[in-house]
């Protein structure tokens, strides 16, 4: 992984939360935003493909260019505003009712690929239209390319044929547990990642929430933990930061072995454990890499032991 | 821990299990049965006081005996039946419905702690009325003996005066999450573990299922695997067996610190993965202790990792 690439394909999004404890009024969020911010944590050059409207405030271009973050793919569509999604958590935080989607611009979205991110060491392609997905895939060198897919329910219930085809190229899915089941029929998670695993992707992430992520690659099996946290505020882009952070680990190290992968979880799981902390993207923008660094010793001390 | 003594006080029972992949029919189960045989795959003595009616088989009492399980504590209550419970589990096999609870001869439960069981290492009181949790720890040298305590809501609801001087006098703390989040009006374990810890025991268990286990002692925190299975029956005992190969591996070890708690758990929940794999005890008395200690090892190869 030479010049430590990641090219990240999501949206770009205006999100309004309500939480039990409070609620965020209109924040920047979007997937793609989330993953850059973790990608760039790391020693990488990351560069996003979205789409935005007029109404998108181009001082938060500025803040992620600051960061190294390429912003080239990504289309301001003056005809109309950026995506919009506002939803309000349960207080088990793990559940979550959709109040409003306006896609907006993104339903203009056609992702153009710089061409200088043709061959990133790693693509990560967030959770969108798996058409979106397949014509990302069709722009970039998939021999080279380390693909990393995230996907959900709506896509498995509604575009499944074009969801088959995005998965048959993937290197490495992340989807959430109950998603897993629902897309292949199964009854425990194990049993999901094995069969998710034959239509293609060598490595099946499962992500839990709280209660951390599986990884499964050639009937080895590792379980990454989530951090214990007594203070989250907002779940949303856990997921992504979560890929995010794993993206960017990965393209910074120069092999990708089973170890490799396993450390890289870890890392996306320290990500995601700042940014849930706060509304929206507040936590993770004000967080050190010592930081990360520090959470991930505190996580191996969290699930080591000694066995004779 | 000089000889290793592990006192056992809870249910000996007839279950009836269905799972929507079939039927336990009428099997003998109860949480001093799991116990007991979880703690027997380890060096020491253990001793159930419990009872049963006339309808329970001796045949098992010399299974039992055969594993040095003591029995001078169990009451053949001739009057009636032995305690009867049936449940039906949902496909989501973390949930389930009590169809039937037949008290029998239980609604009579007197226990009497035999004399040389009174200062055993650790007494382990399974998920009972507190009353009756009272009444051990009464007739027990709490000064010199580990308590553990296992509770669930129902006490939570009913008997919450009687379960709080239970909790007062407990060591070790295990509950459900759910339920530790009912008992705290906490939204999240840890919150809720530092709260059940100003209760009374230092050390608070967390059990989370296939999550696994959460210990949490003086502001350290450790997360115990539960192995990924694909092959689950019947999770039925799964809290009791893990209570059970925790308390059997602290009541073999010479002392109880940190560390040594971390290793009970880890071995608690390599003897929960066996039981699960069939109805009742099937699996758990098929089960050889060096599969106990490789499926530890494998438990440490699941969670393990490098971190720089």
């Amino acid at each position: 992984m030479a010049d430590n690439k990641v090219l990240i394909v999501g949206t770009m999004a205006f999100d309004e939360v309500e939480t039990p404890t409070g609620s965020s009024g209109k924040i920047i969020a979007g997937s793609a935003t989330y993953i850059a911010l973790a990608t760039s944590f790391f020693d990488v050059e990351s560069a996003i493909v979205s789409i935005v409207g007029r109404d998108f405030p181009q001082d938060y271009f500025i803040e992620l260019s600051k960061r190294n973050i390429n912003l080239e793919g990504v289309e301001v569509d003056n005809s109309g505003d950026t995506f919009y999604w506002k939803g309000r958590y349960h207080k088990n935080l793990n559940r979550r009712d959709t109040l409003v989607t306006d896609l907006n611009t993104l339903a203009n979205f056609n992702p153009i690929v710089p061409d200088n991110f043709k061959d990133a060491e790693v693509a990560l392609l967030g959770n969108l239209h798996p058409r979106i997905q397949l014509s990302v895939l069709d722009q970039i060198n998939t021999e080279k390319t380390t693909i990393i897919v995230d996907t959900m329910n709506y896509w498995i219930e509604g575009t499944w044929d074009e969801l088959v085809q995005v998965v048959a190229k993937t290197d490495i899915i992340t989807i959430n547990d109950e998603e897993a089941l629902q897309m292949t029929n199964a009854t425990n998670v194990m049993s999901a990642a094995k069969k998710i695993s034959k239509m293609g992707p060598s490595h099946v992430i499962i992500k839990k929430g709280e209660h951390g992520a599986l990884l499964y690659h050639k009937e080895q099996t590792f379980l990454a933990p989530a951090a214990v946290l007594d203070n989250v505020i907002d779940p949303t882009g856990a997921g992504d930061s979560f890929a995010g952070g794993l993206a960017g680990f990965l393209a910074s190290q120069p092999k990708l072995d089973f170890e490799t992968m396993k450390t890289a979880m870890v890392y996306g799981s320290s990500v995601a454990s700042f940014c849930v902390t706060d509304f929206g993207t507040k936590s993770i923008v004000n967080t050190t890499f010592s930081q990360i660094k520090e959470r991930v010793k505190h996580l191996k001390t969290l699930v080591h032991f000694e066995a004779p």
